[in-house]
């Protein structure tokens, strides 16, 4: 087909993983551009110079931005492993956890994780709400999506690794508490499309070390 | 068919705006239940039982919630007006900009208006630079989905309306310096599907009004 495929990602990014594992679901071939974020090039800016930052998924000329919006277009796309259920309805519930995930268990485990005293106890009991909501939504399944990974399992990726590392780093124990998470977790991370592209525990650690120090050296908990 | 769609809503609401729009361009018949949310129905915790929000969209006994999720299910299930564009790379480019009003726009501009002082002005910069770009999306077409209004248009409908509003009762003037978002605006009021279901003026002044007297007598703007 002469068709091209690259991923501008950062590997220990949770976004890039989330599009790699989509693309590695597809069985389709895409060649991986290391972006460094301190010093973006120049490709990058220009196929998103909106939001100036990675995942970029770039098919043949085409940029496409956004984590989220990259995993479903790579759906449409591609045939193979189906990333969101066929059903309306379904893919509607998928749509409604991927939000949750963003829009409330994100930040609450990340705030939980960089702030302290009053403000970190509200993020905290926050967070314990989501996660044992989200918790709920497995039902005995093995996965969000049934018996193999979909959207949901692809956004909750952080919570399969990154949040776990975090939560080490600055020496939290939230995630503990959710055994069917804990357990899902390492069933996401052995799907053989995950564990790919997955980064080595330690690289996490060292973005996630210095920003502690940086962080609460300064008794300013940095919001972002 | 005997197929029933209820729409659990606040007229006052853009959020309930969008879904109404989107099922009128469809030209399907629903029911408009009005909910008082100051004292929630039993139903619509039921049916929204982890957000406890409108909208929320009840196709025969099936809730669907969100309501970016919602506009995406109808536009899925029922023919006549499209929503998105069928061509996959459209659709991801209509769904970046939808993500984009809802979290750069969006919150950028309610701040804008809720604060005060330092914070006020950087959130003002940041409204500037977020409008700008969106007035740019529109290339001169009449609106974002090209001659006719799609997903773009329907999340961006508070710009049409409740944002204008919401200046006039703070006493700031940020939309005016856009005069192709007005005029856009102007065309947006003026489609049929969304004259029919858009809120008179005075409800949402009523809304507003009291929101600035409780949060500027208090010096302590509310961050929601």
């Amino acid at each position: 087909m002469g068709e091209t495929l690259k991923l501008f990602g950062w590997k220990v990014s949770p976004y890039s993983h989330r599009v790699e594992v989509a693309l590695r679901l597809k069985g389709v071939k895409y060649e991986f551009i290391h972006e460094d974020l301190a010093n973006k090039s120049d490709m990058l800016i220009r196929y998103n110079p909106i939001l100036k930052k990675i995942p970029v998924l770039l098919h043949d000329d085409t940029p496409i931005v956004e984590s989220q919006v990259i995993v479903e277009y790579i759906d449409e796309v591609f045939d193979g492993h189906p990333i969101l259920p066929k059903d309306p309805y379904e893919r509607a519930e998928a749509r409604f956890w991927a939000r949750f995930i963003d829009e409330k268990v994100r930040p609450q485990v990340w705030m939980s994780c960089w702030t302290d005293g009053e403000i970190q106890k509200s993020f905290i009991a926050q967070a314990k709400e989501s996660l044992a909501t989200l918790q709920g939504r497995l039902e005995g399944k093995k996965f969000f999506g049934g018996d193999s990974i979909g959207l949901i399992d692809i956004m909750a990726c952080s919570l399969a690794l990154w949040y776990g590392v975090m939560e080490e780093v600055v020496g939290l124990n939230l995630l503990n508490d959710y055994p069917e998470l804990c357990r899902w977790g390492e069933d996401y991370r052995n799907v053989e499309a995950v564990r790919e592209c997955l980064p080595e525990r330690e690289l996490i650690v060292d973005f996630f070390a210095p920003r502690k120090d940086r962080i609460f050296a300064k008794k300013a908990p940095v919001y972002d």
